[in-house]
């Protein structure tokens, strides 16, 4: 039947757990005006109350944690100790944006006082952000905590005060449904509107959410081709809206010469490589190297072992991009890593190609394979780099590796990846993504679809709010936020100064 | 010939100044490709070099004052007074940019420590806003230099670091050749790199700018639907780039019943609704009255006088659909001001709706008549118009007029028309729009493309930039706004606490 959602173990590429019903269209509307009908309720709550209802939430996902573990393994066989981590993770992303609304900042209070004299003359004038109303979140297949029902799109638009309805991923129904539950579970108890939080299963689903009248913004975590459907979905509305989707990304990885020569270098990119079977939107899957590291390169692929991947379809497109990769006359073969015996599973691999055939060739060797292959584009000098590095697309990373030596040569490529890519790390490799104020997970095109925006870290709060300027309103009819008193001893900017005043 | 683009004098409707050739396709490419250019060098100045670059810009443009508002006023009919005023917001805005960039906190720097025991572990992470690249800015016909050439998208872009390609607005082509000859001279005179600036005229030059490679965003003032057809444009390319396009806004302006019994509340509706030939984004074009104020409006704009409008085509729209409202059965039309005898003169015109008709037809009657015309929506309570409101399509502004007594319902208004409105006005008229660090010019579509943003004011300048994270670079690798000495001593944001630290 083609209405039900069916997860599978990749492992054995059996049916695994209850099918979930996908979501007709009537049951996606009664879902998003539920949300819609929520939101007003839920954004009057103020941020201090909202922070603690997000701590609920956390701390119940927190306690179902074996459940939810479990239920995850079996749908996605990223192991245990992965998705301990990674729920842990979540939650603490939960908590960070409780952190955030009660510092108070994130709604820019911003209060100017009047100038007669200025041309032209200005008046009282207080802006502050509120949120936009109800979010749609397109859950992501590779990490089916963090970025998915729970994850950080749902956690920001809650703590703007946006109401949100989930568009579950298909490979994992019953990691969704249970996370859902929890989640619905928590906001009642803890006095959240009724509906501000929603679910809905099946591809038509998200299509119908996308362009449902009461969706305000979509948040996005998956392929370019999938990405790029809905945001053109998105923006073709009568009244477009927002989009931020995070898409692909081929994370440029620079090994200078010094680098090269330290011990641990071909070890940690293999290791990076490989992880959750190379299954991040940060893979290290573009090495710029030496020549001569290439065969060190080699040898730890050649050690690593793969893994089942997230569905089906992945795998096959995987070893059939990777195939047409090792057939292109552009590229060498370098080294395959072990292929366990599981159904959906893959090994990985490595190639080469010479930076001046890479260069001439961008396009077609750019494009993301995604699972653990990667392709090293091999230099004799950092200096022929430059060129390549500009004309990369872009990447939610960027990555310098180097010795002393090599630090006038990083600062150099530094200065051309930052306009390639959102984050540049030095020394150590891309995969892992800190929760934090400073994080930027995000990038030019076809990295996101919207290079100002983060779907990590504080900042990510920022797609769902949107400023209104209040001009000359008596203090009384004010939001608390903007009241010359400054009730919640939020940090302001008065008169252009920032401080807590 | 269809390759110059000639202004004409609105008051005769003749010819005025000597034409100014299109662009052809290779100019846009060469102008776009020298912008692109340029962009590294000047995103390398300093911020507070590039202040005093904006200063003396505004100082060139001020000192050719007289030639600049006598060209403007013979291609747009908006008068000397007018069109000085606008001259000196407009370079006043480029000194706010400077101060801005002295300010320094527009780079939003953000420094994390490192937390190892965090799951997921935090390395040192350090966040900073870095300029896009090469924009394009589209003018607008009913601002001619403060939404125009070295208006505001302009002040902005540069102000971040960021190139500038401008299309001029057909409808002064004079005063846009005038400006960018002031313009590229004095960023010459102040060692801004050869091709910062650039402009284009004619239509296919324009949608060939929002096609171009080089070009990373786009800046628009005008209609909604030619804004809405370069919005699709720019979200069509290979690779979407962000659009803010500024388009259509009714500015529902609610006046209560003790604000209505005041006695300069009519006077002062139609001098708003006139100002300009009511050709300003902010005109109040939706008024909410109680029934018996509707004779006092009337006699107001019968009292007034309209004058030339900008172009011949906007002459004709308005003409063409303040006929279809008249002659529609939904409305009547209250009264009339004086017509001039110019070539392209309107006269102001008033009509009225029941609320109850405007809520069931609200998709027809909140269309913009771009000019002198404004609809009152009657009412018998203030409490019919909350449904009302809820429905009103996104606006720039939103007006409430109240008296001491209103205060309760003009609060229960606010709530309302802050979902709708970008701006909220009490007891003033919305046209007007002060250059300010709280000030927001935008709103929910069709006010503008994107609810975030603002086209006025300090904010605009996020338009124009996006983050880049550094993952534990040596401090000697990092810009200077992310280095542990905060040499700049601009405000940041250190451990999640902002200051000057």
């Amino acid at each position: 039947m083609s209405d039900l959602v069916q997860g599978y173990d990749p492992r054995t590429g059996e049916p695994i757990g209850d099918p979930v019903a996908e979501s007709p269209g009537t049951e996606v509307d009664r879902i998003a005006s539920a949300a819609a009908v929520a939101f007003p309720a839920w954004s009057a709550v103020a941020a201090a109350d909202r922070a603690v209802v997000l701590e609920k939430v956390a701390d119940a996902l927190d306690a179902e944690s074996e459940l939810l573990v479990s239920t995850a393994d079996g749908e996605t066989a990223l192991g245990a100790p992965r998705l301990t981590t990674e729920l842990k993770r979540t939650t603490n992303q939960l908590r960070l944006f409780a952190e955030v609304l009660r510092e108070g900042s994130y709604v820019e209070a911003t209060l100017d006082s009047a100038d007669p004299d200025i041309i032209p003359p200005r008046p009282v004038l207080r802006r502050v952000l509120r949120p936009l109303g109800t979010v749609a979140v397109f859950s992501a297949s590779n990490f089916p905590f963090a970025f998915s029902v729970a994850g950080g799109d749902t956690a920001s638009a809650l703590a703007s005060g946006c109401s949100v309805v989930v568009k579950a991923h298909s490979a994992h129904p019953a990691t969704s449904r249970e996370t859902a539950r929890i989640v619905t579970d928590a906001l009642r108890e803890a006095g959240a509107p009724e509906g501000v939080f929603g679910i809905v299963y099946g591809t038509q689903a998200g299509v119908a959410l996308v362009q449902h009248p009461a969706v305000r913004a979509v948040g996005f975590t998956g392929s370019t081709a999938g990405g790029r459907a809905l945001f053109d979905l998105a923006q073709g509305r009568p009244d477009p809206i927002p989009f931020y989707g995070e898409l692909g990304s081929v994370n440029p990885t620079v090994i200078l010469p010094g680098a090269a020569a330290g011990e641990d270098i071909a070890a940690g990119f293999a290791a990076s490589l490989t992880m959750g079977v190379g299954q991040f939107c940060t893979n290290p899957g573009l090495v710029f190297a030496p020549e001569d590291l290439v065969p060190a390169l080699g040898e730890a692929v050649a050690a690593t072992s793969g893994g089942a991947m997230l569905t089906e379809r992945m795998c096959d497109s995987y070893t059939a991009s990777t195939d047409a990769l090792a057939a292109s006359d552009l590229v060498s073969a370098v080294s395959t890593g072990e292929r366990p015996d599981q159904a959906w599973a893959v090994a990985p691999r490595l190639f080469s190609v010479p930076v001046a055939v890479f260069e001439e060739n961008v396009g077609k060797l750019t494009e993301e394979h995604f699972g653990p292959a990667a392709l090293v584009v091999t230099y004799s000098s950092p200096a022929e780099l430059h060129s390549a590095l500009a004309k990369l697309p872009g990447s939610l990373t960027g990555t310098v590796h180097a010795a002393e030596s090599d630090h006038a040569e990083a600062g150099a490529i530094a200065e051309i990846l930052q306009r390639v890519a959102g984050r540049l790390i030095f020394n150590a490799w891309p995969t892992g993504v800190a929760v934090a104020w400073g994080q930027h997970h995000g990038g030019p095109w076809p990295a996101t679809t919207n290079p100002l925006h983060t779907s990590v870290g504080a900042t990510s709060i920022r797609r769902w709010v949107a400023p209104v300027t209040y001009q000359s309103w008596p203090d009384a009819l004010l939001p608390p936020e903007l009241r010359d008193a400054n009730p919640l001893g939020i940090p302001r900017r008065v008169d252009g100064v920032l401080g807590v005043h």
